[in-house]
């Protein structure tokens, strides 16, 4: 039986690649590994995939009795049914470090950078290991995707060092042109419903014991949204209905380098202990805020403390 | 404020040895960190110490509000007081996944071999920085200790490879010979009271709910614990008496290559589960089982399912 490599909820472009990618990379040093997803391609994915002819990973939704490597998360929160059965060979993440834990040991990759896919693109230098021109165009732009084009604080030396090496392999000449493409691409929100739009990257937390559940959106310009801002405040209320204490969702708007935060909870207090703005749940904007990860999840945490 | 290199509670060498050569690494790559223990070294690690002029780190059992890099473990039951509030930066080890979670991203090298000095060899190699003589010389002889040279199934090809590197960084013409010269030194009970035997390699485990504990004695010989035995069984039921389910103990014998495992539990009959063997509390011979980590812990997992 094949092992999966296996990414997070609500897959963003770089739980995908990465996905393609660590299967790749652990085929090449002898196992046998598959990527999978945990649901389908969002609209900028699509174009990524196509853009390099990469095929989408299968979706599966229960891992009992696999072998599986994580990439992209290490919380059961983002994990699928059947993990607490599951055999965890190994992890490559960015993030923090969750509460996925295992009974052997294992091999875990994770490094303080903007990506995933800078910790692959690593990988797969030190086992000598050559990038098929595709994975590394796959590669680049969840890069790009995840670093907001460089403009995210989570962005490090290592992933522009990483994007300029796979720039070459995968024969992408003005990387930016790209990324603007793919960015012009996941702001786009005609045909999408409400719900496409909350949990096109969207997140849950457990944060001293209550469920948060945080989202985001990023456009090229935050006027592409303003005709769905209604809509998408009713849609996070159903989501907190379903039992959680709040849900947020960032509208980062990534040329202006902010992002405004929509909101539902049962005590919009947290808002300002964690970013020292006042709110009784209307949304408020956060000048320079485009990281969930290292801006918007930590500060939340201390606040939930 | 530096930041700590800290190994896990009653430290081996290899974990002395790895937060020595973390501290090392992550100095010579612009951090400021110093090496630290839970503990004082045992005979064997002062004998490693010694022979390579390497220094005992600073003796810690608190870190709360301090910077750490956790080497050699990643279980909370393993970690000091305080951990809850301190800062895990980084993770070297080659255990099973345990229960820390962090909540920015961190850097985690973690890999299925035999020691974390064999991970942090390979560290060393992926940043480019020269191992020191003393360093490489301590690291070569936390392999061959935590690898019982080379026979546990532990041992992967990655040790064996390091430890060939490492000898010829260290000035170390044969191995072997220094592994003996090391594991008679380990072997030696004379003078050390029975908790110091008890606890000289014992970890405490949650096993479904359970506290339980089990230590290791490695000797090259097994009839030199005869002595001792009776004195070992009485000193593993006090330990059991404050609170735990079961405290095992594993007489290893190192030339023969099997185990001979004292026992004080609530329910003896987790020993048959774990190996097939039944014992209503007496000792029991397990051939072939000389690691706690790949033999004992796992199947001890599986019994409390």
């Amino acid at each position: 039986m094949s092992a999966l490599a296996l990414g997070h909820m609500n897959p963003d472009t770089d739980s995908i690649i990465a996905a393609i990618a660590a299967a790749d990379l652990y085929s090449k040093r002898g196992k046998d590994v598959t990527p999978a997803a945990q649901g389908k391609p969002t609209p900028e994915t699509e174009f990524v995939l196509n853009k390099f002819g990469l095929t989408a990973p299968q979706v599966i939704d229960d891992v009992a009795g696999k072998d599986i490597y994580l990439v992209d998360f290490s919380d059961l929160a983002q994990a699928p049914k059947g993990l607490a059965e599951a055999n965890v060979l190994g992890i490559v993440d960015h993030h923090k470090l969750g509460d996925v834990t295992t009974s052997s040991p294992l091999e875990a990759w994770i490094w303080p950078v903007g990506c995933t896919g800078t910790v692959l693109k690593n990988m797969y230098d030190f086992y000598g290991v050559e990038i098929p021109k595709a994975i590394a165009g796959g590669m680049l732009c969840a890069i790009l995707s995840d670093t907001v084009m460089f403009k995210s604080p989570t962005c490090t030396d290592a992933d522009k060092k990483a994007v300029e090496a796979l720039a070459k392999i995968a024969g992408v000449d003005d990387v930016m042109a790209l990324g603007m493409e793919m960015f012009k691409v996941k702001s786009a929100v005609d045909g999408a419903s409400m719900k496409d739009l909350v949990f096109r990257d969207y997140k849950d937390f457990n944060m001293n014991g209550n469920k948060v559940g945080i989202g985001q959106l990023e456009v090229v310009d935050l006027s592409i949204l303003d005709k769905v801002k209604a809509g998408l405040q009713e849609e996070i209320a159903k989501v907190k209905a379903e039992g959680r204490h709040s849900v947020f969702l960032l509208l980062t708007d990534i040329m202006k380098e902010g992002s405004e935060m929509l909101m539902v909870s049962d005590d919009p207090s947290v808002v300002e202990k964690a970013f020292g703005v006042k709110t009784d749940g209307a949304p408020v904007w956060l000048p320079g805020v485009m990281s969930r990860k290292k801006q918007v999840v930590p500060n939340f945490e201390k606040a939930f403390k």
